[in-house]
């Protein structure tokens, strides 16, 4: 390590300290702000990007300019881009989060115990999240409110391709919360590019109680094996429709079409049929013919080639999130079989059912073993939006704290209250 | 590292790999089983305790008879020890557990969209859990009961001072599942005392869901440290009173006495007293007086030795988890330095205010981020049995997840589940 990268890294290390005790800090205040004060940040930040649209627009402009020059990819300069509609959309999103209810301060479970204690549970703020992102500027402001809305701290690492376009963007977080009376430190942007400021984010365990990376597999997967703090995270998406024998078979084609087809490249997109072995023979030939019509390349079992003209499915197509045109299917002998292959390959993610059978489909609720099980519905519902949650921050596929679309909720936490008289233990 | 190193290390984990399997393999039956067959199979494991009554006391004989020769200290050789009494507080213990309601299969937030597609939360079992625990032969019975009544499989990890004890206890709980039609696996003791097995266990991801370290300290924190799966942890304790100016004092001497002096060695015994500057003049001298006459040791800041004979606290003590008999005891200008203290100072496990003003009350409930916040009541109070969670698995001083005393509902998750009638997403 030659001595100025030694430097640097004291100052990033030195530099993350800082950043993490004003969010500290700032987590406190947040602690005793009213609704009606996150509320009036997150409309103040609303009014700050829409005076500030030309500032915005040419810090993207030059951040597209370096993206061109560095040879980024279509699909990479599409999410970097600033449009007038995408700031609307910005804006949009913080008013639909203002206009959400207060996640904090609820009590619940209040139970009056024996000896004459009140004992209950209040839903309250985390404290400070680290938020780590791919190169998309709309995520600093989606991040940044569903953070505050919970009474979060937040310290946001979005990508370096991005780099301008979020400086000018937190500019305008900051100025919101200052007009709102909330310290600007409450959201607070790492304003370098140093991978080191990656790593010192997802240690800091005095500062940080939760990291939560948006993006790719890999860069989750990096960044969960190399935390020292908890972390939310949505890996796999590996998502299976099981057809039951007591389906209707009208209903079970378009679910499973709908599941495949509605988008390719979603985490709830189907990537395993299974089909129960008294109806295969009714259900897949027209179905596999369908799938192939619409441009998806179809992988069966031995008896799916039995029934139709696949490409032959070996154990890796079991196991593999395809996020594109192709499906594997799987005749199995009954229900428990498909569970065992849901339980078995999948990812935890979401795997329905099609049958008109109520046992059935109450033991496929108890006994698949993902985040999101459902009846009669496509696997493409999995979505925050979808499930009412009002805005989401992600997906996890943790089984623990938070389970599947995440809200409001997945960002808080809750602490026992006791209130007593001058109660005492003997 | 010699040849039969290595050779131990690949036994253990092709040992530790089979366990996990047969765990995970479990787990999927306990996800089928039902409330009666994991409720008969506690009453059959009390049963089976109950006849191998002597085999038990042999095999703690052993233990007890090792651990004399090898010098154990008194205190853990009373916590190894089996008495008859403590084998029928294990059975009844076992009983507790089977008499609670199933914490499985319950669904709330059912809501239908406006789709028609019915969303809601079912509560299901997280899977397999590993349990490490110091030489306590009773925690192997208690953490099986908690974990199987949560629809779990379980690997345990004991002390190996309590190593014939456990194996005995083992097998009584592995011969009561079968007996209820339960795969003896759900339940397994690792019955190797090498340390490569734990290692082995907490970095297991394929096949245990969490870790739930029992113990001091310094295990839970080597274990949280060398985990890669998440676990539900148990650290300090640092808990501070807080007499407010608008405490009533003669309540405020009942509660910190109490706080203190209920048994020092909890983790929710008072380490700090904080008084309102106002009140300390009243309400000090005598306080420190009655501390004193008990054995108490007190440390005080400048203003508490201007009030009473005290020596001086550092910066130290207000860090300090005695678990013992010395208090530090600080003068505070006002509520806000009160909870900056706490939340500064403190561990975020249970903290409490004695006061008769409301909003002081209120303030002090939302501002202390703690697991526990308390008003008028002292802080000993922590503790699942106190707050009618019935058993407990521990004290989780995590905010993610489960935060303060952890009952069956912390051996759970929730999964989305979704009822559709042919639904597709357009």
């Amino acid at each position: 390590m030659t001595s100025e990268g030694h430097q640097e890294d004291i100052d990033i290390a030195a530099h993350m300290a800082l950043l993490g005790q004003q969010a500290r800090k700032a987590s406190g205040w947040l602690r005793s702000s009213s609704t009606g004060q996150r509320n009036a940040a997150l409309a103040a930040m609303a009014d700050e990007l829409s005076q500030q649209r030309d500032m915005l627009m040419e810090a993207n402009a030059r951040d597209m300019a370096r993206g061109r020059d560095n040879g980024l990819s279509e699909a990479l300069m599409d999410r970097l881009l600033l449009t007038p509609a995408r700031v609307d959309a910005m804006i949009a999103g913080l008013e639909t989060v203002a206009a959400l209810p207060d996640p904090i301060g609820g009590i619940d479970e209040m139970r009056t115990q024996n000896n004459g204690l009140r004992i209950g549970r209040m839903r309250t703020p985390l404290g400070v999240i680290g938020i780590i992102y791919e190169s998309r500027p709309n995520v600093t402001v989606d991040a940044a409110a569903l953070c505050l809305k919970a009474g979060n701290a937040a310290i946001l690492r979005g990508g370096s391709e991005a780099f301008e376009s979020n400086c000018a963007i937190a500019r305008c977080i900051a100025s919101g919360l200052e007009k709102a009376g909330l310290p600007g430190h409450a959201i607070q942007l790492i304003e370098t590019t140093s991978r080191e400021a990656v790593g010192a984010l997802i240690t800091a365990r005095d500062y940080v109680d939760v990291i939560i990376p948006r993006g790719g597999k890999s860069l989750i997967q990096r960044i969960s094996e190399q935390a020292s703090i908890p972390v939310i995270k949505h890996l796999e998406g590996l998502c299976h429709v099981f057809v039951d024998r007591h389906a209707s078979l009208d209903m079970a084609a378009e679910i499973a079409f709908n599941a495949k087809c509605f988008r390719y490249g979603i985490c709830g997109a189907m990537e395993t049929l299974l089909v129960d072995q008294p109806v295969a023979e009714d259900f897949l030939p027209a179905m596999v013919e369908r799938f192939q019509k619409a441009g998806v390349t179809v992988r069966g079992c031995d008896r799916v080639q039995k029934l139709a003209d696949v490409e032959p499915a070996t154990e890796e197509d079991w196991l593999t999130e395809y996020l594109g045109p192709v499906l594997s299917i799987r005749v199995v002998d009954d229900i428990e079989v498909a569970i065992e292959h849901i339980n078995h390959y999948g990812s935890h993610h979401t795997d329905a059912i099609v049958s008109d059978h109520f046992g059935h489909a109450q033991r496929f609720l108890a006994e698949v073993d993902s985040s999101s099980v459902m009846v009669n519905a496509p696997t493409c519902f999995a979505d925050g939006a979808q499930y009412g949650l009002g805005a989401e921050i992600g997906i996890s596929t943790d089984k623990l704290h938070v389970r599947g679309p995440v809200g409001l909720e997945g960002l808080t936490t809750r602490k026992y209250i006791v209130l007593g008289d001058g109660h005492v233990r003997t």
